[in-house]
């Protein structure tokens, strides 16, 4: 029953040197910084005789990963939250039987399931199967879900407004590919189309999740009172853009192909997020909380190879659908000097990093 | 929490010349003649009310559809039972509010579930998921389906004895590469391991489904009073041996490479699986039927290409993990000019063909 917009793109599949489950070690971090609070939601949110009452026949805890891809951070997360589930469940007197574990690993059709099920583990204590499909849409039937976890994987847009590539348009996009430093109306057409995919997946969770079910998800959020400009994360897409118009002068590739070329990336503020949550009305806020990683972070890492592997996991995908795979190679070279060249990774001062932030929702009586 | 046996392989993977996707038209048409019986199960057979109380909180009517492989017949059956579930509580009176329906389609790990999930219908009316992992161990949490459904999934043996290989051992198989005019040894081997796979198989789906369920099989047997020797299917196995021993005789392949290789088909008989049923006890047998192709059927088709892809889309795996990649096009080309000229597929007085069973089974109380 899945509908996917065109322009969602999975991250690059398999296990070889440009793969995401070989370069996301970045996010495996925040996903393992995130574990704590995780542990204290299900410890202090999670009300385990309301989600899974003593009178129900089922003994199946479900756990949703949404946008999992094809790496070993998925499992982690979900090992995580079981492990707490089953400290609560013990921790109850009752005598309730023994739980299950049900978990659904969720991503695009086009995902790399095989490489994810493959490296599943065998001794795994819960009951895995994966979900194909856009999570902007339904995936699962009416109240079936306990747990809904996503990482990473609200920061995109899942189509880009014809309006940014439409010259007649106020909000033509033109010269840029993304909506940093652009006029206002595209700035604008980006948070629509956001507030539009939020909204779906929220409305879409609220049928899933049974009332009192939580729902944990890490998204990279502009930080407070800092306009795109100044945060390092597309300071870092302004040198692809650089990169690509470089080449169009070369005639590598057609000034009107880049100019028709927009990035999916979105970062939402904090405020935008909860206003979101609150205009939809089926959730509680029951809190937010910045992961704090403890070294160098998100676009802070000093080794130019990673970074470059890091992102080409993420945008190859969206770079192939729009340019082909002929400029693949040259175009991530060419970044990559470019991010080399501007020491974007020393000026911590001119840019701030992208704010991480852990939002823990609870389904409210329906 | 799967543990896969070494030896069960999955289908041909992707959609090439040679994968299971593009040459399992023999199964479909079974699959589709299959389809009245189905139908005829949930009409008589399934009540709706036992398996989805009016008082569960749930509406969610699951479905496994068990070895689905990555091709289209896993689709067909899957929708074709929904189609029979909502005709039947459409034609209840009852204010039940409507019915969803939970699809889950499992295969091996090392199925090809990305080319499975990217054939799944757009416009599917069901919540589609793949689960890895071995059906002769438990996939589902406890009393969590309603109808399971597995093709052609059931003549095999999970792993060869390892008596068969034992020069030291009764049941040792030289020069033979299936059960078929082996010493008696080799046979019980054989099928004693089939009785444990099957016992494997019956009590985790006895675990799996709710009282009443329903489970439809349909299995390729050996036709009652006809021994495997004069079973096309086993003579087709003949001249892939002959076509291994004429390899090691000219040096193409080691002697004790094909000694030690052996087949994983087992075509029960149709007493034989009734009385591991009985002997299981969960299940109640509700129809036992023949299923009757119209026109010729497997192996009856006079198409040498479509045999031997047939076969290859079957078979190759085995055949890989044993020899490796370097002999099997050479061995698929002998294979299939031995078929050729044995003229196999004309001699239908000599040889009978497999009897595809449909079986019924129900969930009894627990």
């Amino acid at each position: 029953m899945a509908s996917v917009s065109t322009l969602m793109r999975p991250m690059k599949e398999g296990d070889g040197h440009y793969s995401y489950n070989r370069n996301s070690l970045l996010q495996r971090e925040g996903v393992e910084i995130a574990k704590v609070l995780i542990k204290d939601a299900i410890a202090g949110r999670l009300d385990l005789e309301q989600v899974i009452p003593s009178s129900s026949p089922s003994r199946a805890f479900t756990i949703a990963d949404l946008g999992c891809s094809c790496g070993p951070n998925a499992t982690i997360a979900v090992q995580n939250i079981i492990e707490c589930v089953k400290h609560k469940h013990q921790s109850y007197s009752l005598n309730q039987g023994s739980l299950e574990f049900q978990v659904f690993f969720n991503d695009l059709p086009s995902n790399d399931f095989n490489t994810l099920f493959k490296s599943l583990p065998l001794d795994s204590q819960y009951w895995a199967s994966g979900v194909p499909g856009s999570f902007l849409g339904r995936l699962f039937p009416k109240a079936s879900l306990h747990f809904v976890h996503a990482s990473y994987a609200l920061h995109f847009v899942s189509i880009i407004p014809k309006e940014l590539v439409d010259e007649n348009s106020p909000a033509y996009n033109k010269g840029r590919i993304s909506y940093n430093k652009s006029q206002k109306e595209a700035v604008e057409a980006y948070s629509a189309q956001y507030r539009r995919d939020m909204e779906a997946f929220l409305s879409s969770r609220a049928e899933e999740l049974v009332a009192g079910g939580l729902m944990a998800l890490l998204i990279p959020c502009l930080p407070d009172g800092v306009p795109p400009a100044k945060c390092s994360s597309f300071a870092t897409i302004d040198l692809l853009e650089a990169s690509l118009f470089d080449m169009a002068e070369l005639g590598l590739v057609s000034e009107a192909k880049v100019d028709s070329f927009n990035m999916t990336k979105y970062h939402p503020t904090q405020w935008e997020l909860e206003a979101l949550v609150k205009e939809n009305g089926c959730f509680n806020i029951e809190r937010i909380e910045a992961i704090v990683r403890p070294g160098d972070g998100l676009e802070k890492i000093s080794d130019i190879n990673m970074v470059i592997l890091h992102l080409r996991a993420i945008w190859e995908g969206l770079i192939k659908q729009h340019f082909g795979d002929d400029i693949v190679d040259e175009l991530f070279h060419r970044w990559s000097q470019k991010i080399a060249e501007s020491s974007l990774l020393l000026r911590q001062v001119e840019y701030k990093h992208v704010t991480e932030l852990f939002f823990l929702l609870k389904r409210n009586m329906a």
